[in-house]
């Protein structure tokens, strides 16, 4: 049964089909994307690794990364109050506080709040866009979610790598357009891009987003992975899709 | 009429199905690969231009051009002295004088052949693989052409962007194994990555080329294109494959 109480006008369950989780969301403010389900069937996570996920949002990764890996603990930092509270919310309504703990703060404290060296993994779905392209209100969430007001590529770059043991890895979910940008700060920061998987929305199109897993103080040797491609026709999911990413 | 006489023991002319063009190849030797067809139907060259081709072997990639683009002047340098003999006669049979330079040379030296800022357009294919690595006879024609034996990526880049003019464009056909290296390169010699687009063999499998435009000076703006698919299905090449590249 879920707990109806936990939730707060304009607000809604939504299954995530997977070990019966659900997240809170709400529809009017900011909803998971699909590239949050592609970073958690990205990612690899070993048995027992301490995670932490920045620009937790509301909680999508963590909860997928529960349902989908053997990980020891799971943290994740979200600076907007109302999407971490919704997060919280979500972790207690699926009974997860002995696994994932959402904390309010600012990814630029990450290594003094969670100690360096202290991660075997990071996770990130951060803002795409840059401060200032197209960006009409600064101050709504949606605009802090998908821009750089307040947590910038390097920002998240350095963090990560701050908090990650040598040989830790960082996934993270981008644009492609910002490829070059997101290798020169990896290397800026002894991040070594391992594995690059680009998402296409068909066989025949330009990719939309990027995957990438980078690992800290790693030796040189990347591959670029098969793309994903999301619809095998318009309006038909691949099987790729179905299967690995359970839509 | 070709002149056979041109022809030296080993050698043969291999028709390019390009305005008549034909290039002398010793298939014992090394003959070009898809990834020159390619790098030629991926390159934005504009009437008169001024290009160079870095690591020319056989001069492949100036017979497509020529045939291809209206550049004004192709210049092309080649280290190992029988291929680039080769290519001078092939510009010879092709009756290209007027339009194709080949020279004999060692591509860390293009900047004080050609002089800085000379360029409109470098266009290169490298050797891809790193010195050393399973590399048996570095004396060898087939090992230079594909290890970086007499030439480093980060020559290529430094010497490239040296000859370019400012906004001069760089096109490249690498391995994506080394894609982040090839962009830190970039950007240490001021070569900003424009376009980037892999060449798959199929299109649920991992691409094994990548070809990439940078411009001198630059500002941030890359597009990753769709992927070139090579084969639709098991020996069949791909409508683009046979109408872009002329397979």
């Amino acid at each position: 049964m879920i707990d109806e109480s936990l939730l707060k006008p304009g607000e809604r369950f939504d299954d995530l089909e997977r070990n019966g989780y659900h997240i809170i969301q709400n529809p009017e403010k900011f909803c998971f994307g699909m590239d949050a389900v592609l970073l958690s069937g990205f990612v690899r996570i070993k048995p027992g690794d301490k995670v932490l996920d920045m620009c937790t949002g509301t909680g999508i990764i963590p909860l997928l990364l529960a349902a989908k890996t053997q990980a020891g603990h799971i943290y994740a930092m979200e600076i907007q109050p109302e999407s971490a509270d919704m997060a919280q919310r979500s972790v207690k309504v699926n009974r997860l506080e002995d696994k994932i703990t959402v904390e309010e703060g600012d990814v630029r404290t990450a290594a003094s709040r969670y100690g360096k060296n202290s991660m075997d993994a990071v996770t990130c779905n951060p803002p795409y866009m840059p401060f200032g392209k197209g960006l009409v209100n600064p101050e709504s969430a949606k605009a802090i979610a998908r821009h750089e007001v307040l947590c910038t590529l390097e920002q998240v770059c350095s963090q990560a790598a701050a908090v990650l043991r040598e040989g830790g890895r960082l996934f993270m979910v981008h644009r492609p357009g910002r490829l070059s940008e997101i290798i020169l700060n990896l290397s800026d920061n002894r991040l070594e891009p391992k594995r690059i998987k680009f998402v296409q929305p068909f066989a025949d199109k330009k990719p939309n987003m990027v995957l990438i897993e980078a690992v800290k103080g790693g030796g040189r040797e990347l591959i670029v992975e098969e793309p994903v491609i999301v619809f095998k026709e318009k309006g038909v999911y691949s099987d790729e899709i179905r299967t690995v990413y359970g839509y």
